[in-house]
């Protein structure tokens, strides 16, 4: 017996290190982690969760409880496929991106966790089972750091073992983007991976200009130069300057994606399994990806999208997000030879410490 | 002193008469109302409000009293222009449509009745003033009913003072379809305008042969022929058949009514300021439309949309909805001549009757 007889959802407001800063979003001083662990009729259970930058995880957690939670109470859990889209189509009207992707990809991520408990298999060879590593960077929120702390955090990132770093621009004056860009490329020499990220603070026009100042400086992408609604706008400043391009953090659907991919020139995608629709909806965006021809790559959650960047045939790089999420895990990011290495365990192994966590759990 | 203290949230489960189908939402037993009433510093107050087809509500009620409650408290209530434009960037992370779009609208709403308050103005003046009423028809999800209960239906809307109609098609037999729309059009005679609505039931092939089906019947729109994020196959089946299309009600950001002015091939734009952004979404769709030479009409919550629509230059027709919102205010919707007639009364026109709505308040 395998019904689904509960869904316990729960909310913290973790408080990061230090504020951060970046082009849009204004500071940070804590993620929210909204938590669904979904429990069956035998006793066994899976953990999935998704994570805000502050704001909607209330909403998030209603919707679990009071929408999704009623429609799969008594429902087989095994097939997910099937509960993804029976989840997508219940809230519809009020879904389609938005707080009803951050809910259902809690949930889909905790029917995963499950599928691989009950199978005895880790994510990582569910989602495909290419390789047990993938690539990894660390990137900052880092727009506010004056340039030696910007440095001094670059260096923390060669430190821990990463061979790639991405940094934060959209500074109101051009010149000093460069100026940090070329200091970042100067310390870090040029076999290091570099990657740009200004978080759609420019027009197609600023994001043009821009793109042609970085040019000398060997990228790897310029990430979200411009709204990413705007999709035409990136195929502009893509053919304008032939710089990389990526984008996914904000692109909540398939749709999204399927519209990202047909018009905007990307070089890389990066879906987030917390925000399209879970494992079910990462893995859709990485088939997509490998019939576009461009490598998937992910952002933010990085203690679970190794596992699924491990597992694909083109994977890109994992970003290893300043949001620590893996630290409140029983297992933070494990990263060995420059390379991130995809847990074993059965299951998303994801398991959180919930001792830790509980000092920051909102009622 | 205008500054706001407080703002209040109540949620309601209102049911219906019976029971009501379409072709994607399957059975509707109930709608939620999500009521905001903004109050400031010198004792004065506005209302606005939002509506589920009955999911998502406490999601809606979260966000406002989490997220946008807290980021509005002491602001200057009067530039409505700029808190719309606050709360968007605020929940940008996790809005861009869904849950934000339908918490946002309820809040700018009230802001709106506010403004229309304090400086002693309707909305339909301040929503541009072009008229005082406007054309409306009656429209049902219906596609439950037997055919004599569908053209008992049909004869309740004209002999309420309608002369429009609009039924849902997408029944599995485009057969039956055509069937349903030959007996309306043959009890409304040639002079009744007559819409159809598939709720994006059909794939573009079957809306093609659908729409080439239908084209006998004079029909003034086929509304949501297919998915309503496939911007391109719009445009598809209007250039085959040459059937005007209209869509809008799952359109929840400006960019998104955009991509489908600009690529959609559409006849009627149909935005719902419930969810679109409350009066001011609403009113920059009508402006998208009159530069792209096109009609605006409303979804759903006539009792609001009537002053909206009044007001505009390029006004087409009103959905009166089956959602009987208006029947809970002090003014349900007043139809003279065929015409619905705005409110005169400062602020929006909308005044609920907290009483009548009591017993179906939410916790
Ligand atoms: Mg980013
Ligand atoms: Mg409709």
């Amino acid at each position: 017996m395998t019904a689904i007889c509960e869904i316990e959802t729960r909310l913290f407001a973790v408080p990061l290190a230090e504020v951060l800063s970046d082009a849009k979003h204004g500071d940070h001083s804590h993620f929210e982690l909204v938590t669904a662990t979904v429990r069956l009729a035998d006793g066994s259970e899976g953990t999935g969760y998704t994570y805000t930058g502050g704001r909607g995880g209330h909403a998030v957690r209603a919707m679990i409880e009071h929408d999704l939670a009623p429609l799969l109470a008594g429902a087989d859990s095994g097939d997910v496929e099937a509960l993804h889209e029976a989840m997508q189509w219940h809230v519809h009207y009020v879904g389609r991106g938005g707080i009803a992707s951050f809910a259902i990809s809690a949930v889909d991520i905790a029917l995963w966790d499950l599928r691989g408990k009950v199978g005895g298999q880790p994510l990582r060879a569910m989602a495909g089972g290419a390789a047990t590593a993938c690539r990894a960077y660390c990137g900052g929120i880092d727009l506010g750091f004056p340039l030696p702390k910007l440095l001094e955090s670059v260096r923390g990132y060669l430190a821990r073992g990463f061979d790639g770093v991405k940094i934060k621009v959209g500074k109101p004056n051009l010149a000093e983007d460069v100026d940090r860009v070329r200091a970042v490329r100067d310390l870090i020499g040029p076999d290091v991976a570099f990657m740009v990220d200004a978080n759609y603070a420019l027009t197609v026009d600023q994001a043009i200009a821009a793109a042609e100042a970085f040019a000398p400086f060997d990228l790897v992408w310029f990430e979200e130069p411009t709204l990413p609604d705007d999709y035409f706008g990136f195929a502009r400043i893509a053919e304008a300057t032939g710089m990389p391009l990526a984008m996914g953090e904000n692109l909540h659907t398939i749709a999204e994606f399927e519209l990202a991919l047909a018009h905007s020139r990307l070089s890389f995608i990066q879906p987030d399994a917390s925000n399209c629709g879970g494992v079910t909806g990462w893995l859709r965006v990485a088939e997509l990806a490998r019939r576009a021809g461009i490598p998937v790559c992910s952002h933010g959650m990085q203690e679970l999208h190794v596992s699924l960047m491990a597992g694909q045939s083109n994977a890109g790089w994992l970003e290893v997000h300043s949001f620590p999420i893996d630290a409140y895990t029983t297992r933070p990011l494990v990263v060995e030879n420059r390379m991130a290495v995809a847990p074993d365990e059965p299951g998303t192994g994801v398991t959180f410490d919930w001792v830790k966590l509980a000092p920051f759990e909102l009622s």
